[in-house]
């Protein structure tokens, strides 16, 4: 009824393929985006298993081969939400479709993949394909705030990044031996499941980008009992548990980060705290509608003030309930589908791009790099520019 | 595939009708209901608004006559989203038809009303009618930890119960005079509204009645501009802007209740503590995701310990997201809906019966009686039973 | 070595004596008032142990009968920290011997003494005899700087004032039968043990008496064993446990109070929440260095400031340590000997004045009288002043 | 007076000094100390300030020259509050002449300094002289329960430690260019004089020492303004402002460091995370007393618990008062001086000893190396044994 619609196709209906069918259908009802997203289709592998998550959802339609999906004619949108190592080939071919694209974080598994898909993107760029990388925490209302008040000078220039990811689903070392600790599939560990957010949030957020680390990693628990029915056999666990590093960013702030499933009690706690020569901001994944903001030129009356970020001229609540209801994990999805299809409807690029999202993977290769050679300091390549 | 279904018809589409719009299809989506719900109907009076709603909602069809919705044969559950004044007779109405029925709180404006609808699910349920009144914030998953907590015997006897719904809307005294400010339309201020909520919560997780009130009550701004176009003419307020009664529980612990909407900087904080002779608990909805349970027997390591209600064995978390992942407002929309249709699948009365908003209703009246006789301890009536 | 000597006898060498010890000499290291005070005798009836107290505490002197103590030449300030029975006898006392006095809070177990205190504190007054009671906790910096806050409009027009003071020693069926839970001694429970102290500090906080309440009263356990060596047997607490009342302030405010020892895990939680027109304020006791202070007029970035109140700026911190570095209870009776050394030495009247503390006793007099008659709304007499 | 008792002579009166001052009176009025100290001397070389001081504190006597304090027979134990650079000639001085020391941290401002010290010390312990460095943080009694509960065993093997030392004073670019910013007189900058408490406390509470780091430091503001009357002109900042590391300890666990005095709005923010295969502590010295403890074996009731360290059973406690009533920053000088008097007293060994002490120094010039050598990884020499 008036709207533009745009037909949108998922590949992937595990965790992350609900977290994006919730998103797109809530953003169609809330938030009034300037294209109007349909549920096309949905594929897996499966096809009861996503039959029935697809009618659960509301999605018209379910392929079993992530092509068919691209060949639709009514899809006009990809959005993966496969494991790392298959975004390249997915998101290229649905690239070279003409098909936009979301692609989940990581881009990908390589540096390699990475540059290719990158370089797939802006060659689809040319004839008005669009392509967003899936850091979806930018979208967390108080995130947003938060680049706003550094956007606006609120804190000054930069000094302090102090970024932690910190998660316990490793702490016992009975944990199996999923998918998520080999490196074929994985790429990494903790580094490029979750340090990947922080390291695209704290240049997000402070405009800035990381230059160069200072690295170590650790695998606490070497070994650990294959997935069931194999519980009784072990296997080697081939990627990282935990990573630290030092950083700094280009605009001379100092950084430090962390990464590790093996905070015992810290459940998704994506810390972020930023001290400025003006104020500082900080911020809590667990407390997600909250940003700590402290305004250093509030003579006696400073202090961290706690803002509870609900208020309808905050980012991104204006669709939503009254100021004091809260948001949650799954909101950040229908925010990022609304800014991709505002995006799509007024001719523009999204953000975070693919060359975004390689130059996280180039941070996530130079940590990398400065782990194998005893912490050494080591510089970022800086070949793309970060929104 | 496999489950049976049933039809949901909606009446009402603004704040509550979305809430609970996006409560049954979630349900649906992620908690695996017993009866799955199929979004049939929608009922507005703006046929073009509430078609636009019913778009993006994902409903089937619309009406804009609520009896017509009743008289759908293809909807079995009426859920009533309107304002108080209205739901008496359509809930009545609704139950005669024989359909299943979930209504708002509170559950009328008067106690004749609630009486005659708390007698007409009576009558329903002789038939296997199903009725229940929607106090959401039973299903957040804190609160029901909370009464689990409770019922565990983990705080023993219960001696003080500190609740408090805490709002700002009202702090202008600019703010216009809405339905909400009208004791014709709204029954109440401050206690139906809101005040409904804590009394509900306390009596549910403590399991034990209000049986008797001292309350006061005040107007702080007693005349406010209309609403627009009418802004330049004022008129006088008619209900509470703030309300506070002591009370003492069946138990015999010590109630102090609070609700205002004048607690600048409180934007939905709806807070309850509970001490008992064995611990506390201690929630509040601006942190929705967190009970605190002091466990008086932990010796030298007592304290609040700040639970982080989101791990799969904690109540209405299985279906979704990883530990640490937020819920949000909504989510006890998708509890409730769960909940209710779980009922109706296993032939048992879903909770909260209308009788027990009745008994919410029962303790409303003899607050407002006290404040109106110099706060005088006035006991309330106690024939029904509550959950 | 220049400034001018003050002789303190203290009277009293348990809790309250070893805490006001404190206070006088840690006032001369850090605060330099004007007038420095000389630790000049220390009083007790057993000879032995307030010799030992007296020698850990660094004081000249003792005696074994306080009228010994005031009759001393070398006393001018008598620093009275008995039991609330045997006040008024010796600050009357002490008054007509020409001697400044400090009197613990409460001024009296009984309106009638309490009243003769006022009145002779008034005639003592008019020879340039200074008297003061004992409402330490209006010396925390952070009320101080509520105080402050209130009085520069910061909040504006003051509608809730919400008050508990929450602890739980008497959680414990089994703990003993002390003199604090005989009426005789202790005149009341709760009430004026910790309700005192939140009836002093709302209506210094606010500048508004309270005019009315409505209360109830609570004895939990009603008997209880005697202390040893009588623990076999048991007597019964003639004080309440806990009670609660509304009052209704002379700005027009709605107050509601709580004062309970049966607050499990509450330990010492005096909490002050005031919400204001234009913002609000919260204290709690138990983070006694922190203001939480809510500017209404922020816009996008209100929220309660976390004010850590150790600025060099702030109320009393000047003579103490670096930004950050906590002060703790104790250091509250520091403050409050410098404020009383700064008045006598200025000829000012310190404050709370024994009238001050007078009105509090009538609000507590109004709340047992509420209580004993059902709740009924009771006007407090008002023939004083607040400061 | 029963007591046997102890002559104390302090040499410096300024923030330290002050500090120190209070805390053996404290110790004597409420820890009952095995050996009662008396007041002897307080050393400065200003002689009206140091007589100003040492009035208001009680010190007996007063001296102006270090060394005559040292000779004073009724001084048995030497306390040194000046700068770092002072610190091996008046220690290994006082030490040669058979006095017991207590000498503030860092230990000294050199590696060769803090051997020598440690040297003399072990020397004079053959004799019975004891000897303490400062790191009164460790005496913050929810440290001391941290250390308790690591010692228990009840977070099992350490994996994480997270360690952070925040201040904000040299945020202001126009703060003046103190001794402290002079590597001459200061040694280092946040490093040595923040960054050294967490190194110290993180290996107290864990039990294990740091074997090798990853480093790097700042100085943000090269060059500031002279302190007055000086002020015109400028001066070359030579120290760090901010320090960050990595670092491992001798269990295996990760360590990330980070001391800075450009976190704006942390005033004295020294926090301290530890995660274990069993569960997690984490404290904040700006909330100092509390501890936050998660029991990983708790189940559906596992959170963080915050632990109000006030009860009569904790560490330090017993003297002080009841519940609830928090303890300052100044209270672990009192706690410090009662633990090293009742070590004299038992004839064994205070801890931390001097070889502590350079253990620290050794890690800090690691820091230091590594910095200076693009953050490459450093071992720490070990020959000494960490408390």
């Amino acid at each position: 009824m008036g709207e533009a619609t745009i037909g949108i196709g998922v590949i992937g209906y595990a965790f992350m393929g609900r977290a994006h069918s919730q998103g797109w259908r809530s953003a169609r009802s809330f938030l009034r985006p300037a294209l109007e997203p349909e549920l096309v289709a949905l594929a897996g592998r499966d096809a009861e298993a996503v039959a029935d998550v697809a009618r659960r959802f509301g999605w018209k339609d379910t392929e079993t081969d992530w092509r068919a999906l691209i060949e639709r004619d009514d899809v006009h949108l990809v959005d993966i939400c496969t494991p790392g190592d298959t975004h390249a080939e997915i998101a290229i071919a649905a690239l070279a479709a003409g098909k936009h694209v979301l692609c989940e974080k990581p881009l990908a598994n390589t540096l390699a993949e990475a540059e290719a898909m990158a370089a797939a993107a802006e060659r689809a760029r040319a004839n008005g394909v669009r392509s967003m990388v899936g850091f979806t925490y930018r979208r967390v209302p108080a995130i947003a705030l938060a680049r706003k008040l550094v956007a606006d000078g609120r804190i000054g220039e930069i000094r302090h990044v102090r970024a932690q990811y910190l998660q316990d689903w490793l702490t016992d070392p009975h944990a199996p031996l999923t998918w998520r600790l080999q490196v074929e599939r994985a790429g990494s560990g903790a580094l490029g499941d979750i340090g990947s957010h922080i390291i695209d949030l704290t240049q997000y957020v402070t405009g800035e980008r990381i230059v160069g680390v200072s690295a170590t990693a650790r695998t606490f628990v070497p070994e650990r009992p294959l997935p069931e029915p194999d519980g009784h056999r072990t296997g080697k666990v081939t990627v990282d548990d935990a990573v630290a590093f030092l950083a700094r960013f280009s605009g001379g702030a100092m950084g430090t980060f962390e990464a590790t499933r093996m905070a015992n009690g810290r459940k998704n706690a994506l810390r972020i705290e930023i001290n400025g020569s003006r104020g500082s901001l900080a911020f809590d994944l667990e407390e997600l509608n909250v940003l700590r903001f402290y305004d250093g030129t509030a003579g006696g009356e400073a202090g961290f003030t706690r803002i509870l970020v609900t208020e309808p001229e905050h980012p991104y609540l204006a669709g939503w309930w009254p100021p004091g209801h809260l948001l949650g994990y799954e909101h950040g999805f229908a925010h990022q589908a609304a800014d991709m299809l505002n995006a799509i409807a007024e001719g523009t690029d999204p953000e975070p791009s693919f060359a975004d999202g390689l130059a996280v993977q180039r941070v996530i290769g130079a940590v990398q790099a400065s782990a194998a050679r005893d912490s050494v300091w080591t510089p970022v390549e800086q070949s793309t520019q970060v929104a």
